[in-house]
């Protein structure tokens, strides 16, 4: 049974795995990723997956068969277990608990080529909705407490398969930079009764330098203190806590948010290796007047080291305000060409 | 000018370049290191680096010529500049002031392949020493608060020249970390009216399960809440707030203790690239009964990506009790090697 194991003197959880650790020689080297298709998550291979807890499928078809458009399936080296108790205790002055949660992965579509940015946004709003369906479910087992959504794309970002995919991890802890952001939230609406989030998506939508792309629900920005050259962060306009509490309209205007920001980055920097991650709410808390849901997009242009990870401090060489203005230009640039593919 | 932006929600300072900033076509590929001396840090080039800011040396040598053992310099390229107001202020809700601060690179030794594991323990304490004498000169200074020592080895762990060297960056903020780590020693004093880091010591040397390495005045130990596979925090026994208000018999007995932890993770696992990092409270502060210095050292094995910075949430696929007993074996054999040398 892995552990989580909580640091503390800042009060960070970690997953530790207790069985088949790895030992020295297996960091020797980091395998690359299998190239080309087809591969486990394509079309016609659902038998090499476990089971898929949530399927979109064409009428008709059967579970675990050819006919899905989006799959969601338990991962199959998972970071935790699903089965057990937490068992929380303490050792000493530490803390810890059983290694109990989920870990699922939502493979975005059968073609092993058909990365977000060129999908239709009808697609991405399926990814969104299959998110939302597998959140809401998880949310039931009162023994979570967050589920950390986010997708890794290029090997250098950590993805260990090629075919378009995303990652859910239900957790029975909050992940530091989660209640880093409560409490950094939470003091800001003591301070001045307003929600952070909202008062950025007005001062940056009246500033315009570090927009990338804004339509009727969403501003995508490159943030002011931004860590990473090129580093977007896409904000709803409207206050919402969590985003598994959306809309329907929220998810179809994420999708084209989504879409233009990865094909912006795609075309300025010629496909980067990037991650995404939203933030948002811990589960079934009622909705929050100072948290704000999030989605943020980190590519993965520089090394991140023990530097940057040990202080927390970061050195941009990118400010957001360029980043911006050529991201803004390439999303033009792709909007400009699917208009001339329509008139014509 | 390069500018300081802070985060509005989580309070994380950036640096941001203003100028020069990287383009896209920059980072098609990171530039590896140069291979082989001789480098602009051996002896006989000292008119390649910016005039020394303080080296120990032969009497009767010349500044800014041979005849140093250490010796510590502006970096050509700093991050910050040191001339200047810091011209703190507000942009709507955000934060910023001028990049103000230093940079400077502590050359640990002359010799372009004396890894800091090959030094004799006099050399490595010359290299402490030198970390001290810096800090203190910095803390004259009161527009910087806080000094990050930090050392980068390999190219894997952000080395960009590959002669032993480690790095100071003066800043007028404190590090996100930092921050993070004064509210919880702060914090757990306030309940326990003890220092977090006291108790750590006297319940690791109890438990033995995760100590590397331990001598008179020092103890290493893989912490439990390991981040890393291999992860070493190296913690003074004596409590002590600030690591250059320590005594001389101190930077003896750790450049023991960095030789012997240091040998055996290159020993335990084939030289692998390692970041060092010394906490330590903020510059001019009365000795604080909370907070307690100390060295961490994370190899770079596995690569870090966004998730693992987007969410401060770790997994790690080797329990310190693993690796402690690995390195403590690395730390016994070196150890006996010695002592064999020393008979014959």
């Amino acid at each position: 049974m892995p552990e989580l194991r909580k640091d503390p003197v800042v009060g960070r959880w970690v997953i530790m795995a207790t069985e088949r650790a790895k030992r020295p020689s297996d960091f020797a080297k980091e395998r690359e990723p299998h190239k080309g298709g087809p591969c486990v998550f394509c079309a016609g291979h659902e038998a090499d997956t476990p089971p898929e807890v949530l399927a979109y499928r064409q009428h008709g078809s059967l579970p675990n068969q050819p006919g899905w458009r989006v799959r969601a399936v338990p991962n199959k080296f998972p970071a935790l277990r699903i089965e057990g108790q937490l068992g929380k205790r303490g050792a000493g002055l530490y803390d810890l608990m059983n290694g109990i949660g989920a870990h699922e992965v939502v493979i975005e579509t059968p073609e092993h080529d058909r990365w977000m940015a060129d999908m239709e946004p009808a697609e991405i709003e399926e990814v969104l909705w299959a998110y939302r369906d597998r959140v809401l479910d998880l949310a039931r087992d009162d023994r979570f407490r967050y589920v950390i959504i986010f997708k890794n794309h290029g090997a250098e970002a950590g993805a260990s398969l090629e075919h378009p995919h995303s990652q859910l991890i239900a957790l029975p802890i909050l992940p530091l930079n989660v209640q880093q952001e409560l409490r950094g939230t939470s003091g800001y609406f003591t301070l001045k009764e307003r929600c952070i989030f909202c008062d950025i998506v007005v001062q940056e939508s009246e500033d315009r330098r570090r927009v990338v792309y804004e339509n009727e629900r969403y501003i995508a920005v490159c943030p002011f203190a931004a860590r990473f050259p090129y580093e977007i962060v896409i904000i709803p306009k409207g206050h919402g806590s969590h985003f598994e509490y959306s809309e329907a309209a929220d998810y179809h205007e994420l999708a084209h948010a989504l879409k233009a920001t990865l094909g912006a980055l795609r075309n300025a920097l010629n496909d980067p290796p990037f991650n995404y991650i939203i933030h948002s709410a811990p589960l079934r808390e009622p909705p929050s007047k100072h948290y704000h849901w999030h989605l943020e997009i980190t590519p993965a242009l520089t090394k991140v080291a023990g530097f940057e990870v040990g202080t927390g401090f970061y050195i941009n060489p990118v400010p957001p305000e360029n980043a911006a203005e050529q991201l803004r230009a390439a999303v033009g640039a792709a909007q400009a060409v699917a208009e001339m593919a329509q008139a014509s």
